[in-house]
């Protein structure tokens, strides 16, 4: 038997999420079907985090303990033919045998777009939150830096979560805004509206509570609507009640970009 | 009565094309469906050109005779509200009356995506042509420039079509290679993979037949897998003959970007 790290890439938008669930189809579910196939027995696959239906991924992890004695190469391509377009394994490294998608992971790195348009993109509606209003992005940036340092955040944790306790460091979290248009002035040729602008908040932890994200940039989206001060972040974190904080953001716009392991 | 001139942006993945036909949706059947249902009478729109199933339109531009005194901002609101998320109304003017998009235009400009890396993209599979292969570019570019001016290309047009004469003026045609990283190194927050790069095909010209830039692309590849050479492309022009250009390549990665109206 040996130990598999596994890298994927997927579009969420179809799926119940990543977790195996009685109806619906996961992206767990898929690798399971895909790896136990080829092995011939039950695989069982554990990802670094759970995303929600919706939520994509440009670089989750996973770990199964498989009995195929396949090359990296060999197995990627047979996964690949096996699952849906909307699912890319990019890698497959073998690991110790102790090595757990989850549990061995150190931090991990999530992405949130926002388009600010007049006018919604039929290209980006999967991918972005669309705001046809002009955020204050320097606020959002002044108060996305009161998430940072180690807190506990249960006023941005879904109620009803019962988890050990809600402390969490958070080593980066930055608000910038991007621009279709080069340095060089030339529109990139992504199919972003040309007059369009994203904002993209970054956010890097040591583990992130039920929803999270989604309700950090629910927050952040009322500080650049000027409904609610930079400052007040501080009070939100403080206060730990989750009607203190802004909405759940929805979820197409959140990206999980990549999982730490050192 | 006024004529208007519709702006619109659309995702062909799901579309029969641009034109009304028996069964499937089209764009122009929607955009005549929700514009006869405000005027509360039939009313025709007439695209200035027909992009086939699967093909987008960053900036397609209609031509419609309305009834309704609606401004502009209103009309276009409500046309948002009744069509799919997947097509959407940019901007409305109101023209002189013999303003048709088609027969007004003077040139439209087009652009090719090619995906360029090991594995597709789960976020671009419908908006790029995937190629798993490292293509010499710069020879790409090459036989692009054989493109420019005006030639007969009945090598480049779908076998079958009945056009009165096959000559062209193409005023633009270049290949250039995009990588997902700024110049300052900082990955862009688009769904492209990092060690992925787009190869882009622009071209511009008065008029275009049927399949050209899917048969122009289709040819360019086979040169940039060094499969026939840059200095083909005049002979083959030349020849006239479908068979002697390359395949039509699939329409996914074909965006028509812009109509010129002077």
């Amino acid at each position: 038997m040996r130990q598999l790290k596994l890298t994927v890439a997927y579009d969420g938008t179809e799926f119940v999420g990543w977790q195996r669930q009685a109806s619906g189809v996961s992206i767990q579910g898929l690798l399971e079907s895909a790896l136990s196939q080829i092995d011939g027995a039950e695989v069982q696959v554990h990802g670094a985090g759970r995303t929600d239906a919706g939520v994509h991924a440009l670089a989750q992890v996973a770990s199964a303990r498989v009995a195929n004695a396949h090359d990296a190469a060999t197995l990627r391509r047979a996964l690949n033919a096996q699952l849906p377009q909307t699912v890319r394994v990019l890698s497959i490294e073998e690991m110790p045998p102790d090595f757990h998608a989850r549990f061995s992971a150190t931090g991990k790195t999530y992405r949130y777009l926002i388009l600010q348009s007049d006018t919604a993109s039929p290209f980006l509606r999967q991918y972005v939150w669309h705001v046809p209003r002009t955020l204050d992005v320097a606020a959002m940036a002044a108060a996305a830096v009161a998430f940072r340092g180690s807190h506990d955040f249960s006023a941005l944790q879904s109620t009803g979560s019962s988890v050990a306790h809600a402390i969490r460091t958070v080593t980066a979290s930055n608000v910038t805004s991007w621009s279709p248009r080069s340095p060089s002035g030339q529109p990139l040729p992504i199919a972003v509206p040309d007059d369009a602008s994203l904002v993209v908040y970054e956010v890097s932890a040591n583990g992130f509570l039920r929803h999270m994200v989604r309700a950090m940039i629910g927050t952040l989206v009322e500080v650049g609507d000027k409904r609610r001060p930079p400052e007040s972040i501080s009070g939100v974190l403080a206060g730990r009640l989750r009607a203190a904080a802004g909405i759940t953001a929805p979820p197409a716009g959140l990206w999980l970009v990549s999982v730490n392991y050192c």
